[in-house]
């Protein structure tokens, strides 16, 4: 998988993107990362990429140009599925949105920043809008990290151990059961005793209800 | 505010946390950002953190002595908000979390990593959990800089014009209107005529019907 993320701060994006999971699965090859300073893609004096809105509100906008010669230029080169703006009124990233991306080629990540972008980025260059949810950030920088760490975990190779991201949360619509490790106690806190019984059914037994009692409590929805 | 965030590995937070309004809200003394490595907190060979879960599934579990003994020692220095865990099963982050976390002063954030914590950490030492979504991540330390991200921006002066913040989209449950910048037409693509009328009480009407419309389509629950 190849990943193009277009930013007016890629510093931003240099110690997630290069740490752990990810790390290891670019050093696997299993993806890469392209960071695009759109300043570099700028036609203006000081490679200035916004301006005031139209509408005479405070706060910068990011202009079209610089975006459209990015994305026309990539474009060029390869055939992208998505063309990703991070938006927080976009679809709300989830963890059936991260596995069907997980299955793409190639994917373009706009992050958006300073009041916004110009409209027409969104209407005529972005084929998809996610958000990582109801809340504004300083910048699309972080919602694009998420978006690639959520993805790219799910590359078969990308987790050392693959049983590790089937069992997650959410795979099977349930939260996890509690989990536990040494000491048995602690500061007079102890692990539940089926734990300790080795006795293998019952304690998947256990581990199931106790998935599906916490689903139940936290997320209800999910079992719907 | 101050915020301590735990975790096992710090150089996944360095630069989300030293960029742009974050960077300038620590420069000006609004926030304070301090990073425990939790290995440091560790009494065991090789700086060991995690062990394997008494239930017997893959993974590695994070250890409760080295979490416990850095909360103890951060709580004898100073009262906490609270102590938050980034779970994907935890209360689901929104601006009206945001905005009341940045009324704390002091917060702990403990990342989440591995297969997952001890549960007893999350029973006895954490007094929130808080999901930015429904879907799985490497750790908790994007998750931890993202909640920095959304908290520390609202607090006064860390953005330069407050307008922007309560201008934002969720702050008063409508999303933002489309927004554009110079050039009027690019590449035959023109923003509406109504923006270049000069007439700032018809951009106002225009704007608002533009946000109730853009609210009605892509989050009606944020009008109920």
């Amino acid at each position: 998988m190849r990943i193009d993320i277009l930013t007016v701060m890629p510093e931003a994006l240099e110690s997630p993107l290069n740490c752990s999971i990810l790390q290891r699965a670019q050093d696997k090859g299993l993806v890469e990362f392209h960071i695009h300073n759109l300043r570099d893609w700028s036609l203006r004096n000081h490679r200035k990429v916004d301006d005031y809105p139209f509408s005479g509100e405070a706060g910068m906008v990011m202009q079209i140009e610089p975006v459209y010669r990015c994305i026309e230029h990539l474009k060029s080169e390869r055939d992208y599925d998505d063309i990703i703006f991070t938006s927080p009124d976009g679809d709300i990233l989830d963890q059936p949105m991260a596995n069907s991306l997980s299955l793409a080629q190639n994917l373009i990540i706009l992050c958006g920043h300073y009041k916004g972008v110009d409209y027409r980025i969104r209407e005529h260059l972005i084929t998809r809008e996610i958000s990582i949810g109801n809340f504004v950030l300083t910048g699309g920088e972080l919602p694009a990290a998420v978006i690639a760490d959520a993805v790219v975990r799910l590359i078969p190779g990308a987790i050392g151990d693959e049983q590790s991201a089937l069992t997650d949360s959410f795979q099977d619509n349930l939260l996890e059961a509690p989990i536990y490790t040494r000491p048995a106690e602690f500061n007079g806190w102890k692990v539940p005793e089926v734990l300790l019984s080795g006795n293998t059914a019952k304690i998947d037994q256990w581990k199931l209800e106790e998935a599906i009692k916490r689903t139940e409590r936290l997320r209800p929805e999910l079992l719907k």
